[in-house]
C-alpha cells in the first residue's frame, strides 16, 4: 500500500470519509474487551487523540500485547464516522506495526495523572504528556505570533550577542564564558586571572539583556526586534525565576513614551488573541484542567483598553487603599507584586500600564523627565503575574546620559559605542522587554516557570 | 501639524502625490548649489533613500550646516513628483529638524566607502551603510521565513537550551560556564575543581547543537525545529568560523533519509526564492557591489534539482577526476571544501546531496546502513561555499545506538535521557542543521562570515 500518512490532526478535521489512510504516533492508551479493542492514537499535532478500532477477529488481545501506553505505532486502516462519543471520525484498523514498545513496567509515562514536580525530573518524556503537549503548541504559537507580529510592522528582527564582555548592562548576576584552565589560570602582575589569555582576550559574560545592542540596529533600521536567551545567575529558587530564559525586546528610532506604550497594549493584546485563535483545544484542556478562569483571564487583557497612569499617581492609590499590603508604599520604593495586582485586579479592573517612576529604581538609560525625579519608564501589569512588560523612552541626550551614567557608577570606556549612539545622529527612541516564559505562563494558566520551557535552568539543575 | 510619520519606504511606494508628509531618518548626503540642496534620507525601511528637495530661500547653506552625512533629521514637505534620475517622488520640503548631529569631523561614516575591515572596528555604526543595512535586512527576511516555512508545515520551534551539562554532543570544543570564583575554586576530594559547587552542581558549557534535545520533543510532537545561537571555541581565525552563530534544526518523527533530503532541498529552495521576492532591492544593491553572479547562483539554487548520490560514487568522480586536488581522495577521507565544490560547479553543475557516508567520519547518532561501514548521513552541498547542510537519519534501535556510543567513547550515563527515546516508544526520525549564518552568507554574497552577524564574536573579540 502506498497511502501516504497523514497527521492526527488532519484527519480529526477530514470530511473526506470511508478511505484508506496512514497514521503513525504514539498509543495513548488501549482499552476494549473480546469483541474489540480502542487504541488511542496522538501524534503531537493536536492534543486531541485519533481513536483506532481493531476487531478482535483480526486482533486478538495477545497479538495487540506491544500496543501499550507510549508505543510507537503504524496504523493502517479505513477513517469512518465514529460510533462512539468524543470524537466524529475513527480508524477501522486494517494493520498495526509497533515501531517501538514502551515496556509497560518500566515506562514512567502510566495513563495516570503525575504530579508536574515528578514530570520535571522527566523532562525528556513530559512533552508526550497532553499537559505539555499543550504548552508546547501554545508556545511554539506564542513565539511565531511574536515574528509575525513584528514582521507584518516593518520590524527588522536582530540577533543581539550571547557572550559579551560588558557587565554594564545592570540587569542583574552573570554567568562567567572562559576556556582558560579551571585550575591554576594565567595571572597578570597584580596576581590577578589574566583575562588577556582568554579566548576572546577579555573577561566574558553571558548576556542578561540584547537591548544596548538592539539600540544599535534601531539607530540604523528603524524598527528592530531582538528575541533570544537571556542569563540570570540568581539563586532564586522560586516558580518565577529561570537562570535561563527568552526575551523579545523591540527598540523603535523616533517612539516616544505614548508610542511604546501604544505598542506594547498592541502587541500583548494580538499575542493573546492569536493563542485564542490558534489554540483552542489546548488552551480549553488547560482550562478545564488547570485553572477555570484561564480563559476569562486571556479575554480580560483583550476586552480593555489599559489603563494608564503615573507611577506618582499609582503611590497614591495604594496609600488610600483599604487593603492591607505586606510591604509598606512610600513614593521612592519599587512596587511589589501585591500592589501590582491591586491595581489591576481590585482597582481598575484592567491591565495597566504605570509610567513615569522614580529615576533612582529605575536603569540608567532610561530618558529623564523634566521634573529631574522621574524617568520615562513603562511597567505593563496583568492579572496574576504583575508585571509583564518593562520599559521606556531611552535617554538621547549625550550629556544627560554620561551623567545618569556617572550617578550609577556604569563605566563609561565599556560603553563609548553605546554613547556614540548620541554622538552621530541622535534619535529619540524607545522600546521595551518581554520575558517570554512570563507571556507563556500567562496565556498557558500554569503556576511554575519551569513547566512553560522545554528543558528549565535553574540552581543545581542543568539535565538534559 | 499633527500628519503622521511614513516610513520612506512607504512614501517610495505611494502613489499618492501632492501631499504633506513627514518623514524621519538620517542624511546620508547633501548636496547642491546656491539655489537648491538636495539631501538624500535614509530610515533604514530600504536601501532606497528619499530625496529632500531644500530651496535656498527658505534654507540657506548655512542654516543647513547641521544638516550633515550621520545627522537624524525630521522633514515635513510636500511629496511630489521628482524631476531627477533615480527616484519617482521626493519631497519639496518646508520644515528640517535636526534630531541629532553627526560632527564631520569626527563621525566615521563619511561619504566615501570603507573597507569591510575598519567597518567591523565600528559594527555599533556599520548598520547605518549600504551594504550592513542590506544584510541586516536580508538576514531578518531568511529569519522570518524560516519560521513561516516551518509554521505553515505544522512544525513546532522548540527552544533548546543554552547552558548544558552535557559535553557529549561531539561537535567541537566548548565554552565553560561557571559562576565559581575564578581563583582559589572550590576543590574535591581528588584535587579536582569541585563543580558541585558550581551554580548548576555541575559543570556546565554553551551547547554546540540543539539536535540531540531536539530529538525529544520530536518524539513527541512530530515535527519540531530549534532555532538558536550554538557555540564552538575553536581558535580558527578564518573568514568561515565564528565562536558564537545561529543554527537550525529541524528534527521529524517518521522521517526517513529520503524525507529529510525532499524536506532540505525544498526548505532551502523556499528560503532563497523568499530572498529573492522580499528583498530584491537589497540584493540588487550586492549583486552590483560586491559579486555580479550572485543573483545568477541564487537563481541557480531554484532552477536545479538537487543531484542526489552517495559518498562512495562521489570519491569515484572524485577520483577519476581531471582536477588536481590540493588533499587526495579516498574512500573513509572526508570531502574538503575543494572536492564539494568541484563536484557542485564543475561535475554535475547542479546543488548536490551526498549521502551514506563512512560511519567512522560521522557522529555517533546516525543511523547505521545494512552494510555496517555507512550510515544514513546526507550533507547538502552548495556553489561557492560546499556543505550548507548536514544531516541523517538517526539510530532509532537502542542496541545499536549504545554499541556506536561505545566505539565512539560517548558516556551512556550523560545521555541516558537520550538512550529512552529508543527505550520507550521509538521511532524512525530524521534531522538536519543549517548554520543561519551560513545560509546569510551564501544569500548575500558576502565574503566574510564576519560581515553577515550584528556583532560577530571570534577569538580575542568580543566586542560590543
Amino acid at each position: 500500500m502506498s497511502v501516504r500518512r497523514s497527521s492526527v490532526e488532519a484527519l480529526l478535521a477530514s470530511q473526506e470519509l470511508d478511505r484508506e489512510v496512514l497514521v503513525k504516533g504514539w498509543v495513548r492508551t488501549r482499552r476494549g474487551n473480546k469483541y474489540v479493542q480502542f487504541i488511542a492514537v496522538n501524534d503531537g499535532s493536536t492534543i486531541n487523540n485519533l481513536q483506532v478500532v481493531a476487531d478482535a477477529e483480526k486482533f486478538p488481545e495477545e497479538t495487540l500485547k506491544d500496543v501499550a501506553t507510549g508505543a510507537c505505532v503504524a496504523v493502517r486502516g479505513t477513517l469512518v464516522a465514529s460510533q462512539g462519543k468524543g470524537q466524529s471520525v475513527e480508524i477501522q484498523a486494517s494493520e498495526i506495526e509497533v515501531l517501538g514498545k514502551a515496556d509497560p513496567e518500566t515506562y514512567p509515562l502510566q495513563k495516570k495523572g503525575h504530579s508536574l514536580e515528578f514530570l520535571r525530573e522527566i523532562a525528556h518524556l513530559r512533552p508526550r504528556t497532553n499537559t505539555f503537549g499543550a504548552v508546547l503548541r501554545l508556545r511554539h504559537a506564542l513565539a511565531f505570533a511574536v515574528h509575525q507580529y513584528f514582521n507584518d510592522r516593518g520590524f527588522f528582527y536582530v540577533h543581539t550577542p550571547i557572550i559579551t564582555g560588558s557587565d554594564a548592562e545592570g540587569a542583574g548576576q552573570m554567568f562567567r564564558v572562559t576556556t582558560l584552565p579551571d585550575q591554576n589560570p594565567p595571572l597578570n602582575e597584580q596576581g590577578q586571572v589574566d583575562y588577556k589569555e582568554d579566548f576572546f582576550g577579555k573577561a566574558t559574560n553571558l548576556t542578561v539583556s540584547g537591548q544596548l545592542e538592539g539600540e544599535v540596529a534601531a539607530m540604523a533600521l528603524g524598527k528592530v526586534y531582538t528575541f533570544g536567551p537571556t542569563f540570570r545567575a540568581e539563586n532564586s529558587n522560586t516558580a518565577r525565576h529561570l537562570a535561563e530564559f527568552w526575551m523579545i525586546e523591540p527598540e523603535m528610532a523616533f517612539y516616544e513614551l505614548e508610542d511604546n506604550m501604544g505598542l506594547a497594549e498592541d502587541f500583548l493584546k494580538y499575542l493573546v488573541r492569536y493563542a485564542l485563535e490558534k489554540c483552542p483545544a489546548d488552551l480549553q484542556f488547560l482550562n478545564d484542567q488547570y485553572d477555570k478562569e484561564l480563559l476569562g483571564r486571556l479575554q480580560f487583557i483583550i476586552d480593555n483598553d489599559f489603563q494608564r497612569l503615573t507611577y506618582t499617581e499609582a503611590v497614591e492609590i495604594l496609600k488610600s487603599a483599604k487593603q492591607k499590603f505586606e510591604f509598606p508604599v512610600d513614593w521612592g520604593t519599587d512596587l511589589q507584586s501585591e500592589h501590582e495586582r491591586y491595581l489591576v485586579e481590585k482597582h481598575f479592573e484592567k491591565p495597566v500600564i504605570l509610567t513615569n517612576y522614580p529615576k533612582d529604581i529605575k536603569a540608567f538609560y532610561m530618558k529623564l523627565d523634566e521634573d529631574g525625579r522621574t524617568v520615562r519608564a513603562m511597567d505593563v501589569l496583568f492579572p496574576g503575574i504583575g508585571e509583564i512588560i518593562g520599559g521606556s523612552q531611552r535617554e538621547e541626550n549625550l550629556e544627560k546620559l554620561q551623567q545618569r551614567m556617572q550617578e550609577m557608577h556604569v563605566p563609561e570606556e565599556e560603553l563609548w559605542w553605546y554613547l556614540d549612539l548620541r554622538r552621530f545622529g541622535s534619535a529619540p527612541h524607545s522600546g521595551f522587554g518581554l520575558g517570554f516564559e512570563r507571556l507563556v505562563l500567562f496565556v498557558t494558566g500554569m503556576a511554575n516557570i519551569r513547566d512553560v520551557i522545554p528543558f528549565p535552568r535553574f540552581p543545581k539543575n542543568a539535565e538534559f
